[in-house]
């Protein structure tokens, strides 16, 4: 089933304290290197020594057995959305480096709308992990915070981003304070005719905190409301919806964008027909991309505090695996009003 | 363990057949709508009702009996950089569409250029799955290649994009042909001092299909070669390089960028010098990304045949995994030169 070169003093496949041994190395930097940990603090010789080792002695990685004996499979789930956004791609990329300085590795899986019920968990819930965090994702959120224990008893859970459960640990960010202070500020500007945009596929199109803040103020302003829908976040389709407008003469005078593509999108469907962000129709997005303070019209937008969002996350899904029947830790972060050119003028 | 508010008729606990019979709806339908499948086959009464029933029954999934009578985990794990790209982010989000039509999950782990010896597949490793996908990685899939026999025995794998080897099942992107494509229309419009551009944290930083295009190219040509270089995909730091070369009046006529996205940044920063791209500085992208259709400066691009990939991909895969004594299923598809006003002027 393997082959050994060297046979390993043990009967049977070789382990990791055979590597050690033979490499002379302690048994905590030997399980960091076969890891595939990316520590800094393990030199390049070092490293080199043990691989040499655990090949000479055929040694091969045995998760089951692992996960046998100390009970840990070193994973983390991660469920979220795979519906594409730049926000999303970035924030995986930085949770990403946070555990490469640990032993976890991430398996990222898909939720969807679709995960209302406990059965339709059956998918994420397939990879055996030592904790969950559930990033940005309302239902699953909600319906694991009920079923929780029926479900996945024992399995640490913390959810991240706009959306938590008093039942559980979480690190919050209140993008709902930070919505409202957007359309505070649109309106402080003597705005008037302002128009909420998003994918009518989306549960954002009539929901969540965003479109809340929105219906809230304008109506708080005595104002009437109006949504710019397309199918799903496209350019093609961004276009067709604000072309249509344009050629009605109804655009608005300002667009809140539920998140920074699309007001990157917006910006340059609108330059293409000769109207000015800023000037002519402001527009505002969510999520505080680096994108946004580049592009030809700068987006004023509500920016995630997404390092911290990432670190706390992390430390609180390790309390609660160190210790299960510890509370829920839960921390509610401020996102940040970011104002640029696409709203002056 | 787990409540039943109607006693099912077998003993123990409430399985798929038991939620079929209560609710004299097919077994074949009951477990598509309990594994979460979004079929528009599937009317909502129905699903209601098989939800109901389980509810009523106290149903719960049970992933690990499931996996030791059918010898499935109904997982796929999708190997592949967290490295932040909007390539990236759209190629997993329609390879979960493809899936979302099967009774598949996937899984999607991190590999990076650790992963250049067996023991450092430990983490992806970890999660059991049905079947592998290996996207866009180079080191993963020769060493894996090498080594499948040991590591993972039996599992079908197949890799996907701009690297495959001859020992496995794949559906490779011929991006040497692309690359060498572009180089040919960029000296066919007369430019001569062309550089490169990449983060030189990259593997493709002086290596992969477009940096061998760029230099077998300009050496036929008999052309001296630059790189500029970066540290990561980061408008701050694009500029940075940019602006240093235009400052000491260096830049190129025209630079090949190594995806997309730096094309994009780079045209954002000319364009905030007052160089126009195309007229003064020509650029080229990789990927095919939607926003270069539609962005200020439209991008001339190498684009990918993303649909056609991951289609095929499921087809491979599927291909093996009902049968592991089949021979490895082999093909080549090619990405298609599209050119606009980034490299016109």
């Amino acid at each position: 089933m393997y082959r050994t070169r060297v046979q390993s003093r043990s009967a049977g496949r070789p382990t990791r304290d055979d590597v050690a041994k033979h490499a002379n190395i302690s048994g905590a930097t030997v399980s960091r290197v076969l890891s595939g940990r990316t520590d800094l603090s393990i030199s390049p010789e070092t490293r080199a020594r043990v691989l040499e080792a655990a090949e000479k002695l055929g040694y091969r990685p045995n998760p089951a057995a692992r996960a046998l004996t100390s009970g840990r499979t070193g994973l983390v789930g991660l469920w979220m959305s795979f519906d594409y956004s730049r926000y999303r791609g970035q924030v995986v990329d930085h949770l990403r480096t946070v555990l490469s300085q640990t032993e976890l590795a991430l398996a990222v899986t898909d939720v969807d709308k679709e995960y209302t019920t406990v059965h339709s968990f059956d998918r994420p819930l397939r990879v055996p992990v030592d904790g969950i965090i559930a990033f940005d994702n309302s239902a699953s959120i909600e319906a694991f915070a009920r079923e929780h224990d029926r479900l996945a008893p024992n399995i640490p859970f913390v959810s991240m981003g706009a959306y938590w459960s008093e039942a559980q640990s979480f690190v919050g960010v209140d993008l709902r304070a930070g919505a409202d202070e957007a359309m505070e500020h649109l309106l402080s500007t003597g705005r008037r005719r302002i128009s909420y945009m998003a994918p009518w596929t989306s549960d954002l199109i009539d929901s969540g905190p965003r479109y809340e803040a929105y219906i809230g103020k304008m109506g708080a302003a005595g104002l009437p409301t109006s949504t710019i829908a397309f199918e799903r976040v496209s350019y093609a389709l961004i276009k067709e919806a604000l072309v249509q407008r344009h050629d009605a003469g109804t655009l608005p005078e300002a667009i809140l964008c539920m998140n920074d593509d699309v007001a990157i999108a917006a910006s340059y469907v609108l330059e293409g027909l000769g109207v000015k962000t800023g000037q002519d129709v402001a527009l505002v997005g969510f999520d505080g991309i680096e994108e946004t303070e580049h592009c030809p019209c700068p987006i004023t937008t509500v920016r995630q505090p997404v390092e911290e969002m990432c670190s706390l996350t992390y430390q609180f899904l390790q309390s609660q695996m160190n210790d299960s029947t510890a509370p829920p830790r839960q921390r509610i972060l401020k996102p940040e009003l970011v104002i640029r050119e696409s709203t002056r003028g």
